[in-house]
């Protein structure tokens, strides 16, 4: 079978917006519904806490994340949800009233793709919520319920909000709050199948699914794959998985993965023992650090663990609405946070910003790591400038983008590798030393010797012994090289 | 001012369906939901089981409607809801998926409006329900929700499931499945507004609206009037009002009302005491038996209650989905039965039959009066065929529809009055006793001496005296004549 993802992809930056902290419209058309109590922008996220945050807000924001060199957005939930964050679903036909609805919707998609920019959804189609159509019919009529196998019911009275009594119905990670779909059955997992296939009638570009390793129907997400790929081939499918995902990568099923697996040991290489132990999270805990050499083996591991052809379709982040911010793991260590954010922009697959990280915006763990978007008195405009740059010299070489990638160097505290695609070839360096590092290695396979410091601050020399090339860096203490 | 009624409503015959229970389509397209339980159609109705009936049904019986001369639909509630009756309001915007979604309903309403019958809806604005998304939403966060406002909370923490807790927010009727909107809250009210507009604007010909005394907010419903009017002048609303509606129906605000003040005398005249008391409710109790004199002052005063605008576009009916059928209330006896039939088609004000009352459907109060509609083999064909003769009658002769209403005699058990537009005279008579009754009256006032009998077997004499006109009739035990 020949496996086959999405172009654009491959060419693609997202941003991951949490649509209730990123941006409020400053208008908002009639029949958008205002709230009568929303917590304040720049207070402490809480558990429940709405901040009003809308996609008229982000029609608005378009402009800036163009310029910054965005194509490609991820929102996290946007269906109509009794929750800030939206991962309770109560109804997958709407966009959630605060958001904007359906219309606000409409005018994002439109705007959105006028300026070549991407949107691909957050589809939580594990468990719905207490208030999902089908599963209330159940809570309110008990057995009498003409929706009983769509969900998975072990007795009666269900409890679902007091929780002093037994549920008796399966809720994920035992939260009565989300109601997990019996995707055994045939109209149930029809439903979701059409949700799917609605939103990309809709227009939208792709899929981000959530826990989707949790629905083990044999043929589920085959499925899935066959009819979005039906509506639009180019439609992308990204699973929230934060480990080993061959058994969705083959393929059948999605076009890549959330790349956790990128991050853990990119964090745990730049930042040493920083990390704060405190805010690892399930699959994401990038401790002990570790050297150059390991760095190079998980890579090395990494990039054989799936085909190439998702490798580049990888959705490659650093940190996300689940775990805490890079920034604030690190204990505001500015210099390694730098020093990831270079691996990410040079790594095959397309690298995602989570909302904020790049003006430094801080936070712990869920819900501190949902601030909202600061205002541009408080950006750290250094973090920003190395956005820019970064994001602007993946858009500017294809080989950073889809060119193979080859390991130069590793040792102790400095990593090199390089990316080249047809002529074009660039190579990164790290150093995460806090002293100055000087490296010389053969090129062996390389085709060309750059010399163009695009990034960073370093000697550069290169020597040709035997027809062999030889590069000597030095590169000052916890940072980044791009040579091109 | 003016009074203005929709002038179709004046000339209609309605037909009432409790969706789940009149049809079930032979055929549903793809992404019609399958349950996967149903009550038997022919068993016993429980309080929370759902039957099946659905709006592809409903398509395959309007050949049998306008066969029988109905010329309008009232559904009760057809929106999404969790519970049987669709009282439960879960989402304003969607057709119940059970009934065939918003597909169906755009199929129902097209088919309908070619075979020349209008459709109005059940606008449930008092309450919503548990799962309805903005009161789902302060189920799940609590105080912290946007929404508190949307309804009427008492304290922290709402009980909406467990009721040996205080519920800590107003249901109508304490009921804590109906949560209570609050009207006065800007958003709700503009909310409710634009439900009303949207589906007008989606084709249906007006609104029955359900316990709209309840609401209080000043304006309200001639704000609703002014909206629903500016869209289709011709749009019908008629509020569920079981008493004197004189606040209600002074122009600005209903065309009319459910005339339960019709039905109640009417059935105490017609059945005497055979009205069983424990098949009464609310404000529906005819009896103890009225005398034909009594009838008419009770009349009378109803005809006098409202301006005749407003008479011609009554919602008139015998018996609801909120009371017994009138077959069971008087313990099978037939004829009473027919004798309040003939007075209904023969009011000003459109008459409207309940599912079933055509073929003799039976049924206690609620919920046993929300039976299945019966098989053919099950249908009373005699008092189908009283019903087609009635109805035919009504839409035949326009003095039955928008005549004026004079009473010619009233007399212990024979009540006699002529209905008369331009030219056309329409005599009825009805006689309550289980003797045949002969009646001599005079009939000054009318234009002319009807003498062909329409319906119903009798002696009829007219005599003239001194310029004046005399009738005489001699009626059968327990029958009606209508006479033009």
């Amino acid at each position: 079978m020949t496996i086959k993802t999405p172009d654009w992809v491959k060419n693609a930056v997202f941003y991951q917006i949490f649509p209730d902290r990123f941006a409020i419209g400053s208008q908002t058309p009639k029949g958008h519904w205002q709230a009568s109590s929303l917590e304040g922008w720049d207070a402490t996220p809480t558990l429940q806490g709405y901040k009003g945050g809308n996609l008229w807000g982000v029609i608005e924001k378009l402009d800036y994340l163009k310029d910054l060199g965005i194509t490609a957005i991820y929102f996290t939930p946007i269906f109509q949800s009794a929750s800030n964050h939206r991962y309770h679903t109560h109804d997958y036909y709407q966009i959630d009233p605060m958001l904007g609805g359906n219309v606000a919707f409409q005018a994002l998609i439109e705007a959105a793709h006028q300026k070549d920019i991407k949107v691909i959804l957050d589809g939580v189609f594990n468990h719905a919520s207490r208030g999902f159509f089908f599963f209330n019919d159940i809570l309110e009529n008990g057995p009498y319920s003409p929706w009983l196998d769509w969900f998975k019911i072990h007795g009666w009275p269900l409890s679902a909000y007091d929780g002093s009594k037994p549920a008796n119905y399966e809720g994920w990670l035992d939260n009565r709050a989300l109601p997990v779909f019996n995707h055994d059955n045939e109209q149930a997992r029809e439903y979701i199948m059409q949700v799917g296939e609605y939103w990309i009638h809709q227009g939208i570009d792709g899929w981000r699914l959530d826990v989707p390793e949790e629905i083990k129907t044999p043929g589920f997400w085959q499925e899935f794959r066959t009819r979005i790929k039906a509506i639009n081939p180019e439609a992308y499918i990204v699973g929230e998985i934060w480990f080993d995902a061959s058994e969705w990568l083959d393929g059948t099923q999605f076009d890549g993965v959330m790349n956790y697996m990128f991050a853990v040991p990119t964090i745990a290489f730049v930042a040493g023992d920083r990390f704060r132990r405190e805010c690892s999270q399930f699959h994401y805990h990038p401790y002990p650090g570790i050297s150059a050499e390991e760095y190079a083996s998980k890579i090395k591991n990494l990039l054989h663990l799936y085909p190439w052809e998702i490798q580049l379709t990888q959705l490659n982040l650093l940190d996300s609405h689940d775990t805490a911010r890079l920034i604030t793991s690190l204990g505001g260590d500015q210099k390694s946070v730098e020093l990831a954010t270079i691996l990410l922009f040079t790594f095959p697959g397309a690298p995602s910003i989570f909302y904020g990280d790049e003006v430094g915006l801080i936070g712990a763990k869920d819900p501190d790591s949902r601030r909202g978007f600061p205002r541009q008195e408080k950006w750290d405009l250094e973090v920003l400038n190395y956005h820019r740059k970064l994001i602007s010299l993946r858009n500017q070489y294809p080989a950073l983008r889809t060119g193979n990638y080859q390991i130069l160097s590793a040792e102790d505290s400095v990593y090199v590798f390089a990316r080249s695609l047809e002529q074009e070839t660039i190579i990164v360096a790290i150093n995460t030393d806090s002293d100055a590092q000087r490296v010389n290695f053969s090129t062996s396979g390389l085709q060309s010797t750059p010399s163009h410091l695009l990034y960073g601050d370093a000697q550069i020399s290169w020597q040709s012994v035997e027809e062999q090339n030889y590069l000597e860096l030095t590169i000052p203490p916890q940072s980044g090289l791009i040579i091109g």
